[in-house]
């Protein structure tokens, strides 16, 4: 049996402009690490320890997004053989719109259920992810719990029980992912939205998102571009984000294929249809917030198709 | 120059479950047939006669579909050569939910648009077929239209200008539309509809939508069976169909993959994965029609790929 076990889980984007709640994809190289390991000392999970958080997430199992996904895996696979530690690394931004809690949760679960000899597969692992962000976030959607723990582009379909699609990524599509250091709250800025839209503002999502996939399987970019539209979230939710608007047009004018709200933001990402345009948009982002003095992280990349893996494990 | 031409247009199924408003197909043998000519002795263009309605359908051109549709043509190409004379031969049922207006608009623009020396392109055409119905409905939508002149499994994602995506039809995909001969006015069934929706319906609208659009390029006919489902427009209008409920599970229990209303009803229809099984629930249906007394209508069929096509000219 093993002692102890390493995972890394990707950060991701959420909340695909007309596909809010549930398209969502991994980013390439950003994401958090989790080391699980057998602990006599303690009766189920504790948390042992956080690095790079600052000492801003909370330590305590049912508050933290990770410690909950870990008592969920538990309550499926009783009685638990032992206790559990778990010492999670933070290396990418939180409160930001990146999927950081979804992050925290997969690694962990990746971590634990192989450190337990794998007994769940990878449905009951994302039911686990799902239970915990539900708690943090008011609302059950897997569109960051199905990317970090599984990767690619997905459509979740349904949440409960999960129905999650591995949509196509065609040939070139790259990210500009831009994290201002603003905080927004995932509850707060999700409260903010209204209970119930318009039926004709219904329609112009479906049929977004509707063509959204179909511009993916087809790889036809223009489409993507005027596909990639959101009438709900973005016109409440930009107020929170510094200079949307400039830092939108600014991608667009720089050839960017879209410009959107990752999460509920504050970070904000645009698709290119190569890496050289993600490049060069990257540049004229920068740039922009160098002049306007907005502190900021820029993540530049392809979809990452993996999603959670074991990264160590020791015996 | 011709002097007379003659066009025929399908009848098409929209509001396709989740897709409502963007999504239809059209019929692979009923649809209405259109013959246009000039006529000198009219400014702009008349309807002189119209077959198979038993005079039910209005001959005023600014209260017919088709009428309206050639006279927003001619608006299109000033000066108007000469006037024309229009003869609508109904030849499928209308108000039924199967696009009836739809096929005869579609119909009347490819045949006066050819009489005209075809110019016009079809972009062109359908949104003269959009603007007719969307007097006639209470709103401009193109899920009758786009398949009545285009044909095949359409994606409507912007009405204005038209954005028309032709979506991919699974090899084996069948129809039963079953029409029960009880009227339902469009404007009145889609009036009664709400103007609003809950946030989180519409979230399952376009997980759905996106999903049946991944099941086509894929050919998962699970996935369609899954996808199809209608949290906007079912709940209402299926008070408007008799034995909506008891058909819907004789036609499931029978293979069918779907059971859904047909625009705005009062036909419905399902889909299934071969013309085998579409055959046998056609059986069912027509004997649970029979059982309850239920005039009724029924059509059985793939998805007809052609949209409207001229069918004769004469000089």
């Amino acid at each position: 049996m093993k002692n102890g076990v390493s995972a890394f889980a990707p950060a991701s984007v959420s909340n695909l402009a007309c596909g809010f709640d549930v398209l969502g994809f991994a980013l390439e190289s950003a994401g958090d690490v989790v080391h699980a390991r057998f602990d006599d000392s303690v009766e189920t999970v504790v948390i042992s320890d956080i690095t790079g958080d600052d000492g801003r997430l909370p330590r305590a199992v049912r508050k933290n997004t990770a410690g909950m996904a870990v008592m969920a895996l538990l309550e499926k696979i009783k009685p638990v053989p032992a206790g559990i530690s778990l010492v999670i690394e933070k290396k990418m931004p939180f409160a930001s719109g990146m999927g950081s809690s979804a992050a925290s949760a997969a690694a962990a679960v990746k971590a634990v259920n192989h450190l337990l000899g794998d007994p769940l597969d990878e449905t009951a692992l994302l039911e686990c992810v799902i239970a915990a962000e539900a708690t943090i976030s008011g609302g059950a959607h897997a569109d960051n719990a199905a990317p970090a723990l599984l990767g690619g582009l997905v459509l979740a379909r349904e949440v409960d029980p999960p129905d999650i699609l591995s949509l196509p990524v065609p040939a070139g599509l790259s990210y500009v992912l831009i994290h201002p250091r603003v905080a927004v709250e995932t509850k707060q800025a999700r409260q903010a939205l209204p209970a119930s839209i318009a039926l004709k503002t219904g329609v112009s999502h479906w049929a977004n998102t509707a063509a959204l996939v179909h511009a993916l399987h087809t790889a036809d970019f223009a489409l993507l571009a005027r596909a990639m539209r959101d009438f709900i979230a973005e016109p409440i939710r930009r107020r929170y984000i510094p200079h949307y608007e400039a830092m939108k047009r600014a991608a667009l004018e720089a050839g960017a294929l879209t410009f959107n709200i990752s999460g509920s933001g504050p970070a904000v990402f645009s698709f290119c249809s190569s890496r050289s345009t993600a490049d060069r948009v990257a540049r004229i982002l920068t740039e922009f917030c160098d002049r306007e003095r907005i502190d900021h992280g820029m993540f530049v990349g392809a979809i990452r198709s993996r999603g959670a893996v074991i990264t160590g494990a020791t015996r």
